[in-house]
């Protein structure tokens, strides 16, 4: 891990291009450390001033003569790598490279990014930027970006890779009284990227909840390790932009067409235990609740109200999102039934009815937040003539307080009359919404990061060590010297039987009395197919032959398929026929991987045969790292999982020989980064045991 | 229709029950219409008074003497049936109710409801609650509600079943700014219902949208007719709570499972061109937009913004939401390109860079809005420190003035800074919002009710004329008289071929000889299966055999059938063995039908075979009404549809045969309102013509 804690709370700062000139960026970056009342040494540098805003200005950074933490480059694009190479001699440990004209600008500007970066190397300095607002820290406090305003101090980093974005949150912010530990503006991310101040912001003390814009991840193994390590600490959450990308690539295999651009991102996020957010509103909704509010426990939601309408819209927010409603207690509704009167709906969500003063909110919240079948709290309250509004804040606050095991969130709908009730929830730490769905939605967004937290929690990589990877790499050294990329089908057998995945039999004939001997090794009935890299639709050409049930069959198929597929093809390299032990019709699945250019091998698993694009019945998970609980969840997130378990009075499938072959094939593609697509079509389940029949696995050119 | 003018705008209003005491509802009520500034008469009646808040009152309302359109009753419940006697004496045309105590009560609440319901039918009054809020019109103006406040003058009209979110929702809008043409509370509904209300506002010249909050619809047809006649004027739109109300019922047919509770709501109100809200949030952004905005022509979003992020982040919604980013003309990127600097990026979203002073919002919005692929702008603005956002929202308002037929939306994302900007754009009518996505999600909604609007334009019932009406009802008869309510299969397929519907050839059998005759009349192979009420899981109990392919087979088949349902179901009531036509296997579909209490028989078309419940590929419309084009757009939404168009170079199935099929089941279930289940699975399809395979027909009891 890299120590970036004399980037955000440094003793010293030197600002290059420091200016006694409102407007320009140097000025504002100088008057921003003052002014946010950094505690540390500041050294302007600039040749032509004496002074600027106080201080007294050096002619070049290698002129201050002290150890200097920090040096913000507010100089034009042409001077960064002098001032670069200036900052190194003077043992200046990180740079904010304000200035913009490098990657963002094209090619020439994306060699200066390089050359810059080659600088800093060499003298073991960070960078942050090039093109960026810069760097805050509420808490140490150093206010090191051009920006008009200071961020309020708070719990919540925010790591942004818009700058722009940055400028308009700080803006947004401020009014709405948000406040930040970090504000970072990562810009062109040359050096330091989001994996670096994600692992800086989780070691922050005054950290609570890391937020973060994205629009792209620059070293996925890198960004997942860090952002699992942080996870455990504290939530980690992204909005991570460009999820359409309109089909990224055209897919060639099947498991590429299910993947789709966004898949690898949603594994790597979910791996890493990071919650991603659809929306802006919920990115910071969700930042707002983990400051103040615990993770819940569970799902299950207790909904207390003074009017009905609101419990109801209430109650469809909570099961429509997967939540639950608490089921209470024989205690919890003996309790409520002799304290509440006998208008009140006492089962959830509670209605305390709209003639309730604030003692029945207290009644029932101080009830029912006891239950142990309630994780989370939603309170709703509609103005009434009777119901004193303020008071009903205090009772939530106080129920809230006494039991922080417990999320609460509120949503008191109304204008002026509520006013002063929201602001004491707010400001006592209960997120409030003008409307009850967006109280739910967060806490759906809580209960979720718990869940992906605990899944953390248990399991290695599922590895096995009985597998052969001499006799794949010779396979794929044969197939790579024979100039080909994809496997041909027992080339393809052999590599999966060399992982223990359980593939059907499948040998080359050359001869008819070969393909005789391998269908009575494997035993009848059989499949001959041709075994040539040059024709692509086999059956069509009649190179396909199934059920044969004798040597005759073998023997009279053999011949048929060599002579349709000769003439079919002209010149087709013909490696021989194909013969396949026929298997048994189980449940058919797929189980595939793809290459994400970031994140590595993916694994799919889902409905397979040939409607599988039709159903885009598939889970995702990353071959690296993947876990056995990975696979049992991304086997039961499926549909088909409903027919693996026993449908409709059937037999279940043998779910753990499943699990294992998802295993054994993230392993291949791990330890084979050639393999760039696999594809095992069907796979067929049975009450014990699988089959793999059709296993394709393309190879990088 | 009724003619609710004179209570939304009446001439004269008795206020029964009205008090001088500061706190009861009976001033309350006086007050606020002699304060909302009612033009017309107002007559206070309490026996005790001689005045009331300046007005002469009456001890009763028949000593009035004069026409009085509306009296307002804020009686105790015990009082209002005799209150409601002297009304009708004295020849009053509306009761709003605002009293509560009846329905909501119990038991005796609602006989008293029936009896007040019963008093006003005598005289031809019409009841407005009893248990509501009570009436406003802001342009009348009358108040005619004992909440705090007079909404603002607008032209939205809100109708809603939760009295409590009313005054939530008055008291929101007053600091939201935001202004009604109605508020309407329609309580219990025990007489006027929302079908009134929506008929009223769609008449009234004032009301540009109808938003609704319900928990139910009190007559399905009705709610139908009158929302699909206003939705041709103004759009409609519902937020319907008590949505997942935990599957209301236990299903017992395919088509039931699939439906849910929920389906019967959905296919009514989009038969009814009514536009579902999901959340309070979207009611409301969505009614703010359609009282300023042009309902869009088509699903084509261009963006405009200075800054990336936001960019990205908008175009994600769009693209996830459904809508479609434009593509421009080459005309108009040679616009652009001219016109802007060369950092801008000219393609959607178009970026005119942080640099941008509001001229070029100027030309981006000129130049872009004038494309023909372009049906609505989302302006983004991000603050630098260059722009004057107050001059951008001019330049935005210049460009959406001068276009009336593209719906604009903004997002100006900042606090402060873009203040001013945000009130200017509200002020001229382009809703704001203060992150991208909700515009987007508002957009969707416009987008989604002109193509509602523009469904509801074409076609009429699809009605067939070739029927048998009486063959069908024959059957009925006959099972009826049988005791049963469940066709046999030779039975419903008979009522299947009455309605030409095309079922495979199906007879009953009593003899083996008949059974032989039969297959030989309809050709070979056959199924034989017993044909039994008591008999539930005939292939368990061998009382099935497929593939029988001569007279021999069948005459073994009928012997075996007969034997083996006789041992396995003791005293079971064997009517025979049905002898079916054995037909070649097609793509596998459902067609099925199951009542909805409220909105009648609703007709399911989707993916069938035993996955049906599992893969949930099902699209539902209403029996009533149901066009030829709903018919199409039902088959389209399905993934069946994607096999049935001719999956991966097959042939594609006879859709049309398909979509007459599904028209003919809708008209059965329409001409006999006794069928509450029909379930025909599977359905085969093929290139030419299909097969109903399994056709099963519950009668009511």
């Amino acid at each position: 891990m890299n120590d970036l804690r004399s980037l955000t709370r440094p003793e010293s700062v030197a600002v290059i291009g420091a200016s006694k000139t409102p407007g320009k960026i140097g000025y504002a970056v100088i008057e921003n450390i003052k002014s946010s009342g950094f505690k540390g040494e500041i050294y302007p540098i600039n040749p032509k001033e004496q002074e600027i805003a106080g201080y007294k200005a050096y002619p070049t950074v290698r002129d201050v003569g002290k150890p200097i933490d920090v040096a913000v480059l507010c100089v034009p694009a042409a001077a960064v790598l002098p001032v670069a190479e200036d900052c190194g001699q003077a043992g200046v440990k990180h740079l904010i490279v304000i200035t913009a004209g490098f990657k963002e600008v094209g090619k020439e500007g994306r060699e200066l990014e390089n050359k810059l970066v080659e600088t800093a190397r060499r003298y073991g300095m960070r960078i942050v930027g090039p093109n960026c607002l810069g760097v805050m820290d509420t808490h140490t406090p150093f206010n090191a970006t051009f920006a008009k305003n200071f961020a309020l101090k708070g719990n919540i980093a925010f790591i942004s890779q818009s700058g722009a974005l940055c400028v308009a949150i700080l803006d947004w912010s401020l009014k709405r009284g948000l406040g930040f530990s970090q504000f970072i503006s990562i810009g062109n991310k040359a050096d330091l990227n989001e994996a670096d101040f994600i692992e800086n912001a989780a070691e922050d003390p005054n950290t609570k909840v890391i937020c973060l814009y994205l629009e792209d991840v620059v070293n996925g193994p890198r960004f997942i390790e860090a952002a699992k390590k942080a996870t455990k600490k504290v939530p980690v959450i992204v909005l991570k932009a460009g999820v359409s990308a309109a089909g990224a690539k055209a897919a060639s295999s099947h498991t590429g067409a299910l993947a789709g651009s966004n898949a690898a991102y949603d594994a790597a996020f979910r791996h890493a235990g990071v919650l991603r957010a659809s929306t802006m509103t919920e990115l910071f909704d969700l930042a707002i609740a983990f400051t103040t509010q615990p993770i819940p426990k569970g799902r299950k939601v207790v909904i207390v109200t003074n009017s009905g309408g609101p419990g109801i819209v209430t109650s469809d927010a909570v099961e429509l999102s997967g939540l639950e409603m608490s089921r209470f207690t024989p205690e919890t509704l003996a309790e409520l039934k002799e304290k509440l009167p006998p208008t009140a709906n006492i089962h959830n969500p509670v209605d305390v009815v709209g003639d309730a003063h604030h003692d029945r909110y207290k009644i029932a919240l101080d009830t029912v937040v006891k239950d142990p079948n309630v994780d989370a709290v939603t309170v709703l309250l509609s103005p009434t003539a009777v119901l004193d509004i303020q008071k009903a804040a205090e009772v939530t606050v106080e129920a809230s307080k006494a039991n922080p095991d417990k999320a609460f969130v509120a949503s008191f709908i109304g204008g002026a009359a509520v006013e002063a009730g929201v602001n004491y929830l707010n400001a006592n730490g209960i997120p409030t919404y003008p409307f009850p769905e967006p109280a739910v939605a967060t806490l759906r967004g809580m209960v979720r990061f718990g869940e992906l937290r605990r899944a953390l929690e248990d399991g290695d990589e599922w590895v096995f060590t009985d597998v052969d990877r001499e006799q794949v790499k010779s396979i794929f050294e044969k197939v790579k010297k024979d100039g080909r990329n994809l496997l041909l089908g027992p080339e393809a057998a052999s590599v999966a039987e060399a992982y223990k995945i359980p593939a059907a039999p499948s040998r080359l004939a050359t001869t008819a009395d070969e393909a005789q001997k391998f269908a009575e090794d494997m035993g009848y009935p059989v499949v001959l197919k041709i075994a040539s890299p040059d024709i692509m639709h086999k059956t069509d050409v009649g190179g396909v032959k199934v059920g044969l049930k004798s040597a005759e069959e073998v023997r009279a198929a053999f011949e048929s398929i060599m002579e349709n597929s000769r003439k079919a093809v002209k010149d087709a390299r013909i490696y021989g026929v194909e013969v396949q032990k026929m298997m048994p019709k189980g449940d058919e699945l797929i189980i595939g991987m793809v290459k994400d250019p970031t994140f590595g091998p993916m694994i799919a698993f889902g409905s397979g045969g040939i409607l599988v694009n039709l159903l885009k019945d598939a889970a995702f998970r990353l071959a690296s790292g993947i876990t056995k609980k990975e696979i049992m969840e991304m086997i039961s997130e499926t549909k088909a999982y409903t027919i693996l378990k026993g449908f409709r009075g059937q037999e279940p499938d043998d779910i753990p020989a499943l699990a294992e072959a998802i295993a054994r094939v993230a392993q291949l593609c791990r330890d084979f980064p050639e393999i760039v697509e696999l594809d095992i079509n069907p796979v067929f389940a049975y009450p014990k045991g699988l089959s793999a029949l059709d296993v394709k696995v393309k190879l990088a050119m």
